[in-house]
C-alpha cells in the first residue's frame, strides 16, 4: 500500500482537528481509499501544543526549510491563516515539489496566479476545499459536479459568526451589541470581530467561488460589501412581519451585462430554502442553466467540519496523480472582456421617520416615482406620537436610484430621518 | 485541444436532455474544461427522434456492434434504463475498452459488480452521478468530498413522485388517489407509477448511495420498504398539529450494531431541512463523524437535471486518466462480517378507533407498558359520536414491539380498529 507523508503547519483550532482526523482515521483510510496517510512532521511554534496531540517530539519542527526539504513529505497542509508567512511557507512548499492543502481564504483569493504558477513550475498540486464554507464540499461541486452548466447564480450564507448574530437577533429581539459581546464569550466571535461582522472573510470567499463558478478572476475589489454592525433588531422584526428573514448574503450573478458580485445584509422569504439556514449553519444556494436550483448546507466552521475538508484534499491529492489543480484551467487572470457591474438591481426594504402630517406620504411617494421606483407594500406604524416610523418595499429598482431618491426623502422638511435601507433578495 | 467522442444509447426523456446539453454548450466546455466534446452517434430505434434534435441520420443506428466498434466514440452513456437490454449493451460497451457513463439505478444496483469487473478488465471508466437524485451531485460528494469521514447516517428523500404527492397531499388536504390522477396527467407520475409509489425507485437509489455512504455492498434485499398509497390524508393532517411532515425517506444508518437501510413514509419534524424539501425537489442529509451534518438539495429527476450530473460525468471521464471507476474501492461483496438490522428502532405515531367507553385508554396503556413502549404524546378527538379516533406518539422503541403491542391492541373488544403506524424520524 502506499504511505504518503502530511506535514501540518500550525496547530491552531484547524490544524489540531485536522491531525486529530488523520490520526484516529488512519486505518480506516488505509481500509476505504488504499492509502496509508502518515503525520510526519508539524511546523508549530509552541511545541507544547503537539506534545498534548501526542505528537512525537521528534515530528515537531519551527523551521520551514527542514519541512519542505523533509523526502517523506509529500503534502503540506497550511492551517496557518492570513497572507505572510503563510504564503512563503506555501510557495516554499510548492518550490519544493510538495502538493500543498489549505483553508487558507485570504492568501487564495489575493495571491491565487502566484500560486498556481509556483504549483506548475514544479508540477505539485494545490487545493483549497476548506477555504470556503468548512466542510461543505463546494469547491468540489463547483469544479467536478455542476461543470456541465453555465452558471448564472450564486448566493450564500457563508459566515458562520455573522449567520449565529442574526439568528440569536431575530429569535431573542436583543441587540447587536449584546449578542455580539455573548458570541464573542461563548467562541463564535473573534475578540476583534471585524473580519467577520463587517463581512471581509465573506467578500474572500464569494472571490474564491464566483471566480470558480463564473469562470474568470472576481477580484477582491471588484466586491461590494456591507456589514451587519448597523443593523437594528426593529427591522428584523419589521421584516418578519412582511414575511422576510434577514441574513448576511454573499451574491454572485453572472448576465448578459456582466458580472456582479456582492456581500451584504439582504432579507429573504421565509419560504426560500436559506431562510431556514440557522446559527453557524452556511449554505450556498446556486443555480446552473441545466441542473437548476441546487442548494448545500452544512458547517461552515470549525475545528472537525474545516479539518474534514482538508483532509478530503489529502485524500485527494494523495490518491490522483494527474489531476494537480483544482482552479479553472482557462483563465489566468479577469479576462480583459469581463464586466462588472455596480448599478446591482434589487428589491429594497426602507424605514424612515416621518412627522405625523398630512401630505408626507404624498411627497414621499412623489419623489420615488420621480426616480421610477415603484412600491409593493407601505406600512404606516400608526403610534400614538409626534413621530411614526414608516416601512416600504419596492419592486426591483436600481441602487443608484434608490440612493438618490432617499437623499431626496431625507431633505423633507416633515421627514426626520431616514433609518434603514435594507436589499431584498431571493 | 482534446476531442472526445460520445455514444448515447436512448433519446428518451433523460437521453434527449443529454444531447442537447452537449450540443449548446460545446464551445463552453472547449473554453472551460480544454475538451472538445463530440457526439458520435446515438443509437436509437426511432429514427425521427434523433433527426428531430437536428442529428444527422449518418449518425443515428440501431445497432449496439456498431456503436462499440467505432473508433471515434471514447465514452458511451446509457441512458436506456431498466436491466436489458441495457445491461448486454453497457458489458459490449465495457469490453470494447469505452468508459461508460450511466443514469440506470436498477442496472446499477443489480449488477454493480458485474460492471465493473468487466471495466477492470480494459481499464475502461465506469461512472454513475446520474444514477441517484439526478443532477444533485451527491455520489462525487460521497466520494470526493465526505472521504475523510466515516459516515453514520444517510437521510434522503429521494423520490420526486412520491414527494410531488405528499406535498400536495398536505398542501390540499386532498387524498392519495386523487393527487396521484393529477400527477400522472400533468406527467409527474408515470402510468403505472408503482415503482415510484411502492418505493422500488427509492430503494435502487438507497443501495447504491448507502453503499457508498458505508463502504460495503449493501444488497436491495436487504433494504425495507413500504410505499405512500395508503397512506391517509387525516394522519398528514393530525401529525401537522403535532409538529410533524409526512415524508416519503429513505433511511441508512451504519453503527455498532450493524447497517440498517430502510424506504418506508416517516414523519419529520417542520424545523428539520428536509421538512421543506417540497414538490418534485430531492434532498439527502448525511452525518460524518468529522463533518457533522450536511445536506445536498436539488432536482432529482427531469431531461436536463439529470443530463447535468450526466455530462458532469463525462467530462470528468474526457478529463480524468487515472481514475477510471468512480466506486469504492475496497469491497467485492457485501462483506461477510456486515450484520443488517431488521429489527429497528424508531418513534411511532400510532392512530386507533376505540369506542367511546371508560377504561379502554387504560388497557391500551397497559399493553403499551408490557411492551415496554412509552409514550410521549396522545391526542384523544373528542367528537360527538360512537367511535372516537386516538393518537398517540411513542418515544423510541423496537418496531418488533410496536408491531405486537399493535395485535395486542387490535384484539380489544373496545378498540374498533387499528388504522395507521407511521415512524417519526429526524
Amino acid at each position: 500500500m502506499k504511505t504518503v507523508g502530511v506535514a501540518i503547519l500550525g496547530l491552531g483550532v484547524v490544524g489540531s482537528g485536522t491531525y486529530k482526523i488523520l490520526r484516529d482515521h488512519r486505518e480506516f483510510y488505509k481500509q476505504t481509499q488504499g492509502v496509508d496517510l502518515s503525520v510526519e512532521c508539524v511546523l508549530e511554534i509552541n511545541k507544547q501544543k503537539a506534545l498534548d496531540l501526542g505528537i512525537e517530539e521528534s515530528k515537531v519542527s519551527d523551521n520551514i526549510a527542514e519541512i519542505v526539504s523533509n523526502p517523506n513529505v509529500d503534502i503540506v497542509v497550511e492551517v496557518i491563516g492570513g497572507v505572510e508567512p503563510a504564503r512563503s511557507f506555501v510557495l516554499a512548499a510548492l518550490h519544493s515539489g510538495k502538493s500543498v492543502v489549505t483553508s487558507n481564504k485570504e492568501l487564495f483569493c489575493k495571491h491565487w496566479h502566484e500560486l498556481e504558477r509556483a504549483a506548475k513550475r514544479t508540477n505539485a498540486g494545490l487545493f483549497f476545499e476548506a477555504s470556503c464554507v468548512g466542510g461543505v464540499p463546494i469547491i468540489r461541486t463547483l469544479i467536478d459536479g455542476m461543470q456541465a452548466n453555465v452558471i448564472t447564480n450564486l448566493t450564500g450564507i457563508i459566515n458562520g459568526t455573522t449567520n449565529y448574530i442574526l439568528t440569536r437577533m431575530a429569535r431573542e429581539g436583543s441587540n447587536y451589541a449584546d449578542i455580539l459581546k455573548d458570541a464573542q464569550a461563548l467562541g463564535y466571535a473573534e475578540a476583534n470581530p471585524a473580519a467577520d461582522v463587517e463581512g471581509y472573510d465573506a467578500t474572500y470567499k464569494l472571490s474564491i467561488l464566483s471566480s470558480l463558478a463564473f469562470h474568470t478572476k472576481v477580484p477582491l475589489d471588484k466586491i461590494y460589501r456591507e456589514g451587519i454592525a448597523d443593523l437594528k433588531t426593529c427591522d428584523i422584526a419589521y421584516g418578519n412581519e412582511l414575511g422576510y428573514t434577514l441574513k448576511l448574503l454573499a451574491i454572485g450573478k453572472n448576465g448578459k451585462d456582466g458580472i456582479e458580485v456582492r456581500v451584504h445584509p439582504a432579507f429573504i422569504r421565509k419560504d426560500h430554502p436559506l431562510a431556514s439556514v440557522n446559527d453557524s449553519f452556511n449554505a450556498v444556494y446556486l443555480k446552473g442553466d441545466s441542473v437548476g436550483d441546487i442548494m448545500l448546507y452544512g458547517r461552515g466552521a470549525g475545528d472537525l467540519p474545516t479539518g474534514s475538508a482538508i483532509v478530503s484534499d489529502v485524500i485527494y491529492a494523495a490518491t490522483h496523480n494527474d489531476v494537480k489543480y483544482a482552479t479553472f484551467k482557462n483563465t489566468q487572470q479577469a479576462e480583459k472582456g469581463v464586466k462588472f457591474i455596480t448599478d446591482f438591481r434589487s428589491r429594497y426594504f426602507i424605514r424612515f421617520t416621518a412627522k405625523d402630517k398630512a401630505g408626507v406620504l404624498a411627497k414621499v411617494a412623489g419623489i420615488f416615482a420621480k426616480y421610477n421606483i415603484s412600491i409593493i407594500d407601505l406600512i404606516q406604524k400608526g403610534e400614538d406620537c409626534e413621530n411614526i416610523p414608516i416601512i416600504l418595499i419596492t419592486h426591483e429598482t436600481s441602487e443608484f436610484s434608490v440612493r438618490r431618491a432617499l437623499e431626496k426623502i431625507g431633505e423633507l422638511e416633515d421627514v426626520v430621518s431616514v433609518d434603514s435601507m435594507i436589499r431584498v433578495e431571493g
